[in-house]
């Protein structure tokens, strides 16, 4: 897969960015349930490493009752960098963080951010206006209800965002199954993503085992 | 975040139209829980108010069957101003409203309307002819049918209205938390739209206290 | 409203289009509930004689499973033309069709057909290639699952054609309230689309009648 | 109605028992949309002052991520006893509780509890063997599931409790219209209950009003 | 079929009792899909008439927002008797309602009252007290939610009254196809309870008709 | 397992009565997918042979718009006895069909009917009252709304009646793995009843095969 | 809590019986997310340890396509032992299985087993009729279709058994939180049963820390 | 219908493509019922056959826990060349793939692939930009969760793919009934695609035989 494939991402170019998973924000959750999303989070926490893509995280007053930042994100990846908001409800309102992104030289930014409707949307579009490469992963974002997420949907696609899901992101991320690391990738994907996966190797294994 | 982001709403280029949210026509709703459609309107109005956007109403022979206006508009947004129909459906066939908006030199239509097949939808897309940027707040409309709110999203996208949900409303016109009114918005957002948020707040506030 | 709107119906321009709506096909409509898209039919069939539409009906083989085409159409429109399909799959296929449309000089098309995915898009597919500007009335078509329906809205929009609602279509052609016959499109809506609103009716009444 | 229907509520002989309806476990519920269960919570509080019920509370550890009651509870029955737990998981365990009830020498006991399955499910079954006639709201408590809260259903059901709703205990405890507080009983339906009426009114107060 | 099956309904022992079936309360139902519900009371009436069953009707202050009693029932069964209620809840507090159907000597109930957790279940409570045999007719009531309906079942099952469907009672009230005035019963399915039948006839029809 | 165990099916003592599996009847069903039940009736032909069970077939009005039975009931089991009806709506009101039964002088009914709140109910009501063991398969009957087949559960449940799915029969008529038809049963549950089953046998003989 | 509570778990008394919790047969399940069944399972191998329950395992032909039992529950639970089937398709026709129980000396039999119709179903059913006090723990069972849950908790309420879910058997072994072992099984509860507690620890946590 | 249609599929001009639709993955699927799924996919491979497409299947890792192709693609389409892929998870980025389809000449592509996401996804950004007419068969590919689907199908109509149904190819590819295999066609659409049809040919031929 070439890099200049306009419809999908470049890992090279890409840039993660994490937006507001705090544990207070999740409990507002109503278009995904809540451990799916933690998943999902997590998921794409692991991935950044693994891809080695440059990611930055930012919480929405994080001391108050939307609270902390789920720890997962800086656990799984610490070299993620956390920019903190200075009572900019879009985050592309905080020039360190626009900085932050511009300094990578990157032009692809993957994005997810709870409430779907705002901190994910927003940033996607200024972004795009600012020239970006937007993918926005709705099913690791969690929005206040369901109606609201279809809308956000239509929203950012008509701005010219691509919307994708994180077993998408995760694969092309991973882009090929022939490298050394392959297995952790497939190891993300059994234990955040496509859980169901666990029980397939399990009767595989059996299954070859009583032969 | 510059006014010239074509995406997003410029509050100071908004006017905020609220068609036909009459107490008849509400029982036709079957989209969204009549509840918090209630709550949905009751934050524009409020948000209207505090945000100074130019407001204009109508109702649909309030004096029939189709019941009138829900008190709560005009009584949150004293400067709102009603423009009675004269027999148009299309909110844009009845000149006073065309020529209302037009005084206020805003280019910029945040609209919802009981019920969106119709009265939200027909003012958009004639407001989109004339030239203006228009904002759809499709869960504060209010549908006779599911079916029916997917069409009507799917046909005002093609058209070139945005679409948009009550909170990324609230949060384009709170633009940001540096603001002596912020906690006003907040208690907009606490009191009609993100409710559940009063738990977050009862928690913390607790959680502090007992320490 | 001007004609010259271009996301909405001229009620002066439009030829009513009703494919195949026929007691077997109906029997394998998943997507809507069959005495709601029976009587959407119906409206549509009374709206076209109303708005003096000129309307063209076609069945698919209906001396066979598929069965014949539900009587009220013709019994509520006397002027509907039937043509018979000749083992076309597409009714854009029988040179009669196009024959009858183009005769009447008018460039939009209203269409609803069962099945959804076939009978009504690929009739609007082929109008489109063939420059006439099309509206789906996809609550009045009926489809063989929900999917399948939420794929076909997709398809058609991205090829231009306007997905529309039977309550929308019944507006736009009623287009103002200030008209003689005003009542009987009211009537239209009371009888097939929007049932509940003769509760509000007979509230309004007993309520004067009290007073 | 006499007292001695033994399927309903004498409301003479009733006690209302409201059990850890608390801000963080409110976060947990999934069976019903949290500001629904709030405001029927809201009602039950408001009519046990109503009908002068005795009214007993408990919370379990509110100084812990459980947050504390909701105060709208003893704000809107001043008279509620609040009866802390002591370690408890089911409040029939705590000797206090079972005392103050008995002090009431009432055999009527209308519970809701948030988690369904647990804080209101387990006094309920002590309750009964204790020889209670036990009540269970089950739409003021909130449940971890849906399907927990169907299995707790026939679990209650199965021990001689009966089932109720909200709308149910509001009528059985009003018993008639012929009482001079009735448009207070009437109020809380309309406030927190059957919250659609209010539209009822207003569409009946204006057609009235336009004779 | 003998009379003492103790399941099922004896035609001649059975009265049909139809509570509260308003235009106002109509709108507050959220359990069924409001057009279904009224073909399933004019059913009702239909079929209390064909089999001659004692019909009485009651409805809950009328002159008020609750609205007047649909006007299909005493239309369709003009022997129907209308009790007005005096202030009482509970229909089975008013003593005229109890009197008259003491009065037909018959001890079998067949109810359904809108809302369901009320109207339908106190008189039916009370009826089981007094030591009559209730069928409880779930789809022609009319519920304020669906969680109030599922528990609303449980309660009255629990009580002894025989939870029934509209569809049901129609075809224990026809008992037999043998009978003068069977295609009256069936022409009461065809028009407001299987809805969907209508077109088997109609491709039966046709596909006999082109032999 | 004994013959003795009151809950469950005795083999050797039960009786398959398959109730108006008719093409036209099937078009009504609205609480199952019509492919689906359409195999569990076929899994129930197939178990009546296998498990060598007195079977009896009977139809409504087979020659009117009902129409017939589907054939792959006498096609798997051609054992079973067609009865037919002369006028009954109850099947157990037909003196040939309740003949049939006693004559096997076996007291354990396995029941599935079209529609289920009529055609399975009724005769289950009647075989209960006549002293029979019913069991009601309930996936394998088809009702003409879910909330009908919920209160036809509550009802046969109360009666005495054990309700049952077609994955329980087929387990309990099988009885055990160890026989010599087991394999024939297994098949019958993967053709009809557990479908997803045919993936794992794929992926373990696969498995197995690449060793 | 006394010991004699009919309704209710003496965990002094109880049994664990997971039943074909196998890898393949979780791929059938239809009624509940599988990764949430799966945490479920896990819950009970952990608290049949805390709670020091005596437990029982099996699994049906975990050789073939069925798959083995997934590796949580001996490993959460070393002390759990493993009985093999025979062919037997109801676990309680196999005689070692009985008598395990048996020696246990305890009446209280808690079962989860996959298929719930089937593998947790019918041991429920004839240790019902040997006598035992049986809870069917629903949600850990998994089943291949909605309507055979319903149909298969009602039967099993038919039947005497307390239909129950793992957050209930979790409160109802917790028993007090007076207990030096309560943070382990806080910590299942966390981790398996009502994951977003989690959410409310960290947003607590944090909100301490911050004063 | 000309072959210019760009909307439309010109079955002289199709490949179809089948991707990665294995025993195993299967078992992943959340958006669409399985066995569903696996009739779609069958009416593919015969459609193909029928329509004299050239088609290509390949697998992922088909020896591992991902589990064989599904047998009946080559089975009912033994023309049908399968192309292994050799660690590449984007089947586009496998030249052999890319290779057999150019060689075929033709330029419309009709793809489904398991998981919806990854394998149908991919493969048709990369052929779009490769300047390929790309029909995505949604409803025969299966997908992970339904909100990845509608994302996905919001992706690849974005970049200009047309998303299609399965009912909506065979009728395409079957383009007029005026076919000497016509039969064959309307087979595979009775026995895999619109499986009710089968009770309309019972009922038909049934009413034309009591004539």
């Amino acid at each position: 897969m070439t890099a200049v494939n306009k419809w999908m991402i470049d890992p090279n170019d890409a840039v993660m960015l994490l937006v507001d998973h705090q544990s207070g924000l999740f409990q507002l959750v109503r278009d995904i349930d809540l451990p799916t999303l933690r998943h999902h989070v997590c998921a794409l926490a692991k991935l950044s490493r693994l891809a080695k893509l440059p990611t930055f995280t930012t919480a929405s007053v994080p001391d108050g009752p939307n609270g902390p930042l789920i720890p997962e994100i800086h656990q799984y990846n610490p070299e993620a960098v956390y920019i903190p908001r200075t009572g900019q409800i879009n985050a592309w309102d905080n020039p360190k963080w626009v900085e932050a992104i511009e300094k990578t030289k990157r032009k692809t930014l993957l994005i997810a951010g709870t409430l779907t409707s705002v901190c994910m949307a927003f940033p996607t579009l200024s972004a795009l206006v600012a020239g970006y490469k937007v993918f926005c992963i709705i099913d690791a974002s969690g929005n206040w209800s369901k109606m609201a997420t279809d809308i956000t949907v239509a929203r950012i696609v008509q701005a010219g965002a691509v919307p994708i899901d994180t077993n998408a992101v995760l694969s092309e991320l991973t882009n090929t199954w022939n490298r050394p690391d392959a297995m952790e990738f497939a190891q993300v994907s059994m234990d955040h993503v496509v859980l169901p996966y666990r029980c397939l190797m399990e009767s595989y294994d059996k299954a070859q085992s009583v032969q």
